[in-house]
Formats: C-alpha cells, structure tokens, sequence
C-alpha cells in the first residue's frame, strides 16, 4: 500500500509518523525545499516524491491550508486516480472544502479534522503521537464512497483516534468557539502584556497560569492568519459571544457586584463537568 | 523550631509538605472543622493547634485570603512573639497588608506572595512541590527586621524558589496583568462556550489549546472573588488594555486587514521572546 502525504509540517509530518508500520511506502510531497530534507533526515516519510506519486498512491494525505487543499483537489481532479483511492484532507474549516471539491472525485474524500496540534508548526514539531487518543472530526461522509469510508475509519481507529462525525458547517461554527476564537484571545493576552512599558518586571511573576493562557499566542501567524480568513464569520461570532461575558464581568466588577460575579464564576465552573 | 501555618488549604497544605524536614514541630490552625482533620490525615502537618501556638513559634504562615491576614496580623500585634519569629504572608495583593499590618509587628512580616498554584483548592489540593523552583515575590523587604528577613530568605531558598524583590504596589499592578485578569479571561471563555446551545458539541471537538485556555475558570469563585475585590483597580487597568487589544483584532478582521492582523500577531509571538 501506497500513501502520498501532501505537506510536511507539524500535521503532515506527524501522521507520516504516525502510520510508518501501516503502508509499505510513504511519500511526502512538499514546495518546500528545507521541509523536503528535513522530513527526510527525521525520517518523517520513506522519500520525497512529486504530484506524479498521486495517481498510483492507496491514501492522499492533504496536510496544507484550506486555500491550497483546494486548489490540489482541483488539479487531482484531472488525473486519473486508483479506483479505490482515499483522498483525506486535515483542513482546519470544511465547508468551503467540502463544496468546492470537484464532483468527479467527491466520492475519493473523506474530510476531516484532528483536533490536535501544538504551539509549533514545521517537520522538526513533527511527534510520533500527535494523533493518538484525539478527536477526529469527520464531515458530510455521506457524500464519500463507501470503500473510501471503510478505509479513512479503518486507518483512524489504527491510529487510536475518536472519531466524530459532523456537518461541515456545523464543524466550521463548533472549531471558531473552540480553536479559533481561543487564539484570538490568546494573542489579545499576549498584545497586552507585551505592550505593557514594565514588561519584563510583569513576567518575572509569570506562573503556570499565565504561561498556559498564552500558548497559543505561540502559533505561527501566517498559518493562522489563513485559519482566521476562511472562519471569518463564525469567528466573529464567537469574539462576540467572549466579548459579551468579558463586557459582564468588567461590569460587575466596576459596580461592586461581587455576589453576581461570583454566580457568573459558577456558572463557568460547570464547563468542566460537561468536558 | 516551631512552625505554625495559619490556613490549610492548597497553599498552606502544600507548604505544610514542603517543610517537614525542616522544623522540629508543624503546628496547623484553621476554622474549618473539616480541613483541620484532612490535613492531619494527610500528613500536611504534625498536629492541629490554636491560635495560641503563636505565641512560641518560629516561623508563623498567613496562607489565608487578604482580608483574614490583615485581621490575624491584628490578633498577632495583642500577643506577645519570640524574639525573632517571623510572620510570612502569601497573600495574592500586598499592598493593604502592608499599609494596615500593625506598627508593633511590622517588623516580624515578610509580605510575600508565591507565584504557584493550581486549580484546585483545599487540604486535598496539597502537594509536594508546589513551591520548587517558582517564584516568590518578596515586597517592601527594608521594612522586615534583618533577622526576619535572613530567616524568611533562608527558608525560600531551602525550598528552590527564585526569590524577586519588588514594591507592594508594583506587585498588585503586576499580579492583575499575569494572574487576576487572565482569570477573568478564562472565566469569559467558560462562560461563552456553556451558554452556547450547542455546548455539548462544541466541547466534542476540545483538544489541548482549549482545555489550556479554560483550566483557570476551574477555580475557586468564591477565593478569587476575594482576590479581585482587593485589586480591583488594577484589574479594572488590566483588562482595559486586554479589550483594546481583542477591540483591535476584531475590527482588523472585519475589514479583512490581514496584513495588519498578521503583524499583531507577530507582536504577541515576541512575548515568548522575553519570557
């Protein structure tokens, strides 16, 4: 068995990985020539290939930005593919993709997102266990193959992966309150701090607390920014829906409101009963 | 020596912990019923004493909310200590325990406040090394006696901690930035996701980044609805400059200034620069 992975950073490098003892070679394609020899030397596939590699490969991984899954979708689809191929893309927002994938290979996907990631991003953040134990997020798999679907589920359980499946656009909606609102945040924490004139004095009292709210701050701009661009509605929606709570509590806090503050604080609690 | 620790819950318990070696006799005093006898099952300290242990003590622990501390520390200035005792605090704001903490005592206080803590609260939250390597911030210090700060200073370094010396007032200021308001912002989170009506859903897809983002809103509400009535202006400052920063993403994605959008995120990645 075959299985081409398309991008070798953080995603695509992990799952090269990840599923090593799964196929008999692994190819990783890339633009990147610093990505192509470091995915080599970490042995993160068995060897670099080229598009070509596409049309006689088992899987396709497509581990790049939305924009450019579907810009590869559209040139799979004039290539003649193995009949029982697997197209499965890890883009972060789905309903563009699913909507925009070409009729004609429709049946070859399997869209779906792990929800898992790190802070980092490129071969060298690649871990063997990324994926393990996480959610992976299927969407409108109705409309894939039914032997593309074995396959794709098959391949996840191998991996110890939760699956879930989901409307793609219910998914995009779900991601901006989870992930992507989150960064928004993450980076407000950070912008402030760092503009702060006593900086550096602020940080010396940096404690676990702190250091995890910005994490996320951490992420590479450009990767997010794409992130950002394609979830720009259900993302606004979400700041919104944070910057109403953070407006209540401002609020109570101004006006001596501290019973109310302190149900509102409860009512946060029960976050963790449900998670 | 005799150390008597005043409150005896995650921060008293797990300094409890941390000193056995160190002291002949650990003395623990509480009002909670309860907490007294988990900290003893718990081993957190030798036995339960009163407040009369005072009195003969070495080393006197506050490890109570701000308003106790000042309250005991006027009880303390009643009695009569040894000699040398020193009082150490490890209230969240330094500045009204060391404006109010009577004359006749003043000495004996090292006002300190231990950046480290977890989520969870009480004498069952206590563990080992809490305080190893963390920092302890020790405030306005030139009013401690030279013997009193020799000891509280011996103390902290015996438990691995970096010891930063800092004004009460800068402290308070400070502390909201990198703990009180990223509280709230935690809290905020919380809150929007539960109220959401799809919230079970949402949280199928909670992976690493949210679960980061949303520990803190698993504290105590009533605890940190003391600490933010203490600081209330700083906090107040904090999160002004925290919603400037959220205000100006926003408006930066909704009229699509990406470019712009990229560079402040560039800003909030140089935060881990100087950390």
């Amino acid at each position: 068995m075959k299985c081409s992975i398309i991008g070798l950073g953080l995603m695509g490098g992990s799952f090269g990985l990840s599923v090593r003892d799964f196929f008999d070679e692994i190819i990783g394609i890339d633009h990147n020539e610093i990505h192509k020899k470091e995915a080599l030397t970490l042995g993160l596939v068995d060897k670099i290939g080229t598009f070509d590699d596409v049309s006689d490969s088992d899987y396709i991984i497509l581990a790049i930005p939305v924009r450019g899954i579907i810009a590869v979708l559209k040139e799979i689809s004039k290539i003649k593919l193995k009949k029982d191929a697997v197209i499965i893309d890890f883009g972060s927002t789905k309903e563009t993709i699913v909507n925009e994938c070409p009729k004609n290979i429709r049946k070859h996907l399997v869209a779906s997102h792990p929800m898992a990631g790190t802070e980092y991003s490129g071969p060298n953040a690649a871990i063997s266990d990324l994926y393990t134990n996480k959610v992976m997020v299927v969407c409108n798999i109705e409309k894939s193959g039914e032997i593309q679907k074995q396959k794709a589920l098959k391949l996840f359980e191998k991996l110890k992966m939760n699956i879930k499946f989901m409307d793609a656009k219910e998914h995009d909606r779900h991601a901006a309150f989870i992930s992507h609102m989150p960064h928004i945040v993450s980076f407000s924490l950070a912008n402030a701090v760092v503009k702060q004139e006593d900086k550096n004095n602020i940080l010396t009292l940096a404690a676990g607390g702190f250091k995890d709210m910005s994490r996320l701050a951490k992420s590479n701009p450009h990767m997010w920014n794409d992130i950002f661009k394609e979830n720009k509605k259900n993302l606004l929606d979400s700041i919104e829906a944070f910057k109403d709570e953070l407006k209540k509590a401002k609020e109570m806090i101004e006006n001596n409101k501290w019973e109310e503050l302190e149900k509102w604080m409860e009512i946060g609690n029960t976050l963790h009963k449900i998670m």
